[in-house]
């Protein structure tokens, strides 16, 4: 393959940015933690055992019945749209359904919305660990990163960024995640979220909060994201992936109307629609299933998970080894001593004791060695058994280091 | 509307690409053209009652009932994949799995393609009147766009792309539409297609080929693409969207092996993964189904009212317009006398005839008057005796002129 690359690279003229470039750590662990026998907390994936696949079937069926226009081109569903306003509400946020723009998840959210923000070279406010995904969403751009610190307790580092914004430096957005933070698994504290809505106004700067895991708090209510605190500069991206089925693509943006007729241009220009079939599938569900109750067992199972885990790592792993318990999301950061290089670890862990993880390095925006010591624990495509395994297997790999 | 717009452009700083776009000439059009008793000639729907929409649903519930993982994330289909190739063999490409690459319909298989040739501000060899959505999937980057002529009986203009490569011109990539040409429904001659290979390979210019159309044509048999005649330099764009339903949003893109891990990227980076419900639902079908009586059927239907357009366009039309019979696709291409405008021809069509079309100069990729006598009229999207009454409606408007 690499052979064959090399002569891509050869013959084709690629964009500067698109030569470079070759298969993410995700992917490649995608494919290591696939194979049979391998307990894998590698991803974020959902736990497909919980979808609802026979509601999902019903809402299909009475969807195809009833309109054979669930199959054809066309605009946004209203329904879907009035739907996902009323769950937004239960978030603490107040939209209207023209504040709401259906996507195909929040990955597309975030590319939509780059695209209209951002010029190629401009500069980007983001944490400095943080989703691969939205690293590769703004690759093309070759942005210039302005980077502030997480502090493990309260999130992202608000007086650093008022610092930034303070000297005079206007990126073109700030990229945030509030609740179930991808990979810290922090959550923003109240307090930050309201200040950095107010940063977001003062120096009218546009916010693009990602709230993929929101609904997947494990307190007894959740806490507002930014959204709530302000309803013109922060882009809210939501997503059917986590909560539903990822297998359907569905997310949605919420934004200042204005920004809406943008939204629909270039979504027109990258894919058209969003699965017109998808829409009419997930509108249907909700309007025939009791989407609370799902998300209430859907939480319930997770915490379940979530717990076994943290006392399979007190169990198991060195007392020099540090975590904190995640309110929100699907993963538990774990920080090893220092001198512990998690990208070996992973190889061992792999071939030796068929478990996987990410290394922390793999979240750095600035490819120094930050989070080289750090693995992140996906706690919800793992039943409890598999978890109490899976923990004592790493914790072997951890030992023979 | 245009006040919040100009509040929006006044507080959020978009990319400069982003501060001029509107609501796109077709989504206009759409709106218009949806509205009750207008029958619509203007969009390149299918016909959502030849749908097969009991044969998706059996297809969807054998996926469901089988496999959890038919709503996860997850590598692309390998069936599907397989079954392409078969498609492909049908159409005179020989190409292998690994060459097929999975998209959320041919609109993002060109989105993927460009962004990894292009460069902001770089070169795109274009016919001079084209898809409007690949004006707006190059639109971002700004491009020089090198343009030739369209012959109305051969097609792209050879020579033209000849002599442009000659002078040493060298852009990204050249676009090309060889069957069902839209706007201007020509087949690109065998001997052009063979010619435009070579030029491809000589000049080591790739060409984004899309045959959304392709598998829609009305002789016996059909050409093969440009992809036919070089394995290396044709990237070709593919769809179910006109053949099975555009609701599933899927399409592939096939291209050289070393291509397809950068496509990958992009593609993780855009939205993660083509709908894992549809793509799976579609493999379902083809397996369960005969795909080749269901475009046959598709094929009969849609001569039928193509004929039906024909005849009723020479029986009340008057003498001095003209237009091609189209052997591939959905359109027919009518040029009117140049002294019609075409634009307020569109307005009282629908305003006193309620009738609607596509003004040709909604095409031109240089916005100056080309096309601007000439209709764009599809034929898929309305039933023969709709699309007589239609022709009828819009006789008595152009008579009105």
């Amino acid at each position: 393959m690499s052979n064959t690359l090399t002569t891509l690279t050869e013959d084709v003229t690629l964009a500067v940015w698109a030569r470079a470039i070759g298969p993410s750590e995700l992917q490649a662990m995608l494919s290591a933690a696939s194979r049979p026998g391998i307990i894998s907390f590698a991803l974020g994936l959902p736990a497909p055992e919980l979808f609802p696949r026979d509601a999902l079937l019903r809402a299909a069926a009475s969807v195809l019945a009833d309109d054979m226009r669930s199959l054809q081109y066309g605009p946004p569903s209203s329904l879907l749209k009035r739907q996902i306003v009323g769950l937004m509400e239960q978030r603490g946020v107040a939209c209207h359904e023209r504040q709401v723009f259906l996507t195909a998840g929040a990955q597309q959210g975030m590319n939509l919305l780059a695209r209209l923000l951002l010029e190629p070279g401009g500069e980007v406010l983001v944490e400095e660990m943080i989703y691969p995904g939205f690293q590769q969403v703004i690759e093309p751009y070759r942005p210039n990163l302005l980077t502030v610190r997480t502090d493990s307790a309260t999130g992202m580092g608000i007086s650093a960024v008022e610092s930034i914004l303070g000297r005079g430096l206007r990126p073109a957005f700030i990229y945030a995640m509030s609740c179930g933070h991808n990979p810290l698994s922090v959550s923003l504290s109240l307090w930050k979220r309201k200040r950095l809505a107010e940063l977001a106004r003062e120096y009218r700067i546009p916010i693009i909060e990602d709230d993929a895991y929101g609904f997947l708090y494990y307190a007894e209510s959740s806490v507002p994201p930014i959204k709530a605190f302000d309803d013109q500069w922060v882009y809210y991206v939501g997503s059917f992936s986590k909560t539903l089925a990822p297998g359907m693509r569905t997310g949605w943006i919420v934004a200042p109307e204005a920004l809406i007729s943008k939204l629909s241009i270039v979504k027109e220009a990258s894919d058209i629609d969003t699965t017109t079939f998808s829409q009419r599938t997930i509108a249907a569900f909700l309007e025939m299933e009791d989407f609370n109750a799902h998300l209430a067992a859907l939480r319930l199972e997770y915490r379940k998970r979530r717990d076994t885990m943290l006392h399979s790592l007190r169990d198991n792993f060195p007392p020099e080894a540090q975590w904190k318990v995640p309110g929100t999301g699907v993963f538990i950061w774990v920080e090893l001593p220092g001198e512990v290089n998690a990208a070996a670890l992973l190889k061992s862990a792999i071939e030796e004791e068929r478990v996987a993880f990410i290394p922390g390095g793999a979240f750095s925006v600035n490819r120094n060695h930050q989070g080289a010591s750090c693995l992140r624990l996906n706690f919800s495509n793992s039943s409890p058994d598999l978890i109490e395994e899976g923990i004592k297997r790493l914790s072997r790999a951890i030992s023979r280091l």
